[in-house]
């Protein structure tokens, strides 16, 4: 299903990949990688999370890999890095932006291809967050860097990504799944992830922490 | 195949991914991760094993996502130990007899689905020990850990799960595998796990370590 | 396609799967790890390439499963390294030599694979370099190491199998791939590594780095 006419849906997936690119090429230049490294972070930053989704739903080859325009899009996302990325850092602000519509757009495409590739909503749902996500969990694995998602000191961002994946799904559920209400639950979702890093909102973590994991002394084990 | 019932397999599997899970979301708190940190890693222990296992034969969707269940144990394992971590924690001792028994049920269901999808004994041992140990190698590796699997200090988890799976190739190929001789090799698997933990039992290293590598004052390098 | 008779094509793969899994294994040896992280990682080092392209060209079970020489072959260079890895360290040259004959070759057949699973010619390239270089980022990633492949302080690896995989790609795309055009794009790739690991060849890094990254005194972030 297309959730706007196809040639939108097309354009909107590109964008999202490049900002996504972005972060995986700005990542690599604060590792001193070379050029190479680059482009290979950019790739599985824009790329991962439909790969790991496609991968586990049957959908092989990925479109990541029928599309030229997803194979390019990181390569100009790369480029414009390589040669710009003092700029690039200075408007990180704007680029933490462009990454949330990335992650509202993708959390609703993931869930729904998931969907109709027959999985049931919970784990459509799963497949959403994958889909948003995965690209900058295996962005940090690669750069051997704990996951952002995983740590406590960074604002929310699978929350957002399951909170539009949910309402997706039950709209689906439902039958009110249309252009309109799918567009409304990615803007859900990146205005969730805006508030959370305008608010620096975070996720608790468990309770009862031993005493050397205090809010102010806390370092990774 | 279903070795027991399709009941009593069912929540056998559910056991095994609860114990899996309590390990990947207590490794989560002892690196200080936030709550969806403990949720990624519980699923990702959980049910990572079988999902390298099903998209490397071919059986996609893959289990954990066709069954609701498998998705939502991790969950309560998450919860649990959210809350009640000091207390799991101090029962460290039964949560690896719990491990064990998951590891042992693992690598004979794992072999048995391999050999079902066409593979051969050796691959179907090599499934086996990729669904007992291949969830945590995953979590390790999100937590930007060295892979326990692959410590040289760490008690030997493969060698029971492989001689479980081997078991099981040994009695699919004399045809001898029913509900008794596969629950044998689990507790085969089980068994070798505990004495490994009991007794230390450690695998050896490559010889002619260079003299910086000894046991007394081995580091990673 | 086999690009040579079927029998030599098969051994070439067996020796190039032999020369990474040395690899693998001895990395595992320089991270102290136990005889099963050393069977493990030449394993994943040795088949991760062929694993990761074929399953997202849709080739399940991989080649790597079906066949008993890719699964035992790691397991012969894992007893090699075991016993003699001093001496197989002293001929690290030699290994390098033959690492970047598997390079050359796997490039290759990655290529040609994914074209005959319907992929276009820039997708194609891409799962040549991953088939060649993938394994190596499998290996550095379990070994909880930055890859090799993103480090600019390594001579260049994935240039010399991009460059032997669009060879491949736009020798299909003109119909004279054969036996000898394959082979010399192996050799071509072959080269261009022996060279850099000559000459000391790196990849550029990004323009206008931050004075703490020079040359001199870069360390990993």
């Amino acid at each position: 299903m297309d959730l706007f006419t196809p040639s939108v849906q097309h354009w909107l997936d590109l964008a999202g990949i490049f900002v996504f690119a972005i972060s995986g090429a700005l990542l690599a230049v604060r590792k001193n990688f070379d050029v190479i490294g680059m482009a290979v972070l950019a790739e599985a930053t824009a790329l991962g999370g439909g790969l790991i989704r496609d991968v586990l739903i049957g959908a092989v080859p990925p479109a990541a890999l029928t599309d030229l325009g997803y194979l390019l899009t990181p390569l100009v996302a790369t480029a414009l890095v390589c040669f710009l990325h003092p700029q690039v850092e200075r408007i990180n602000r704007a680029v933490m932006v462009f990454d949330a519509a990335g992650l509202g757009l993708f959390c609703v495409t993931g869930t729904v291809k998931a969907h109709a590739y027959g999985l049931g909503p919970v784990a459509s749902v799963a497949m959403g967050l994958a889909t948003a996500a995965g690209g900058g969990v295996l962005r940090d694995v690669l750069a051997n860097e704990v996951p952002s998602l995983l740590r406590w000191d960074r604002e929310i961002y699978a929350v957002p990504a399951l909170v539009g994946a949910t309402a997706v799904a039950l709209l689906i559920h439902t039958g009110l799944l249309d252009a309109v209400t799918s567009a409304l639950s990615a803007a859900l979702a990146f205005g969730l992830r805006l508030l959370a890093l305008r608010y620096n909102l975070r996720a608790p973590r468990a309770w009862h922490r031993r005493s050397g994991s205090t809010d102010q002394g806390a370092a990774e084990a």
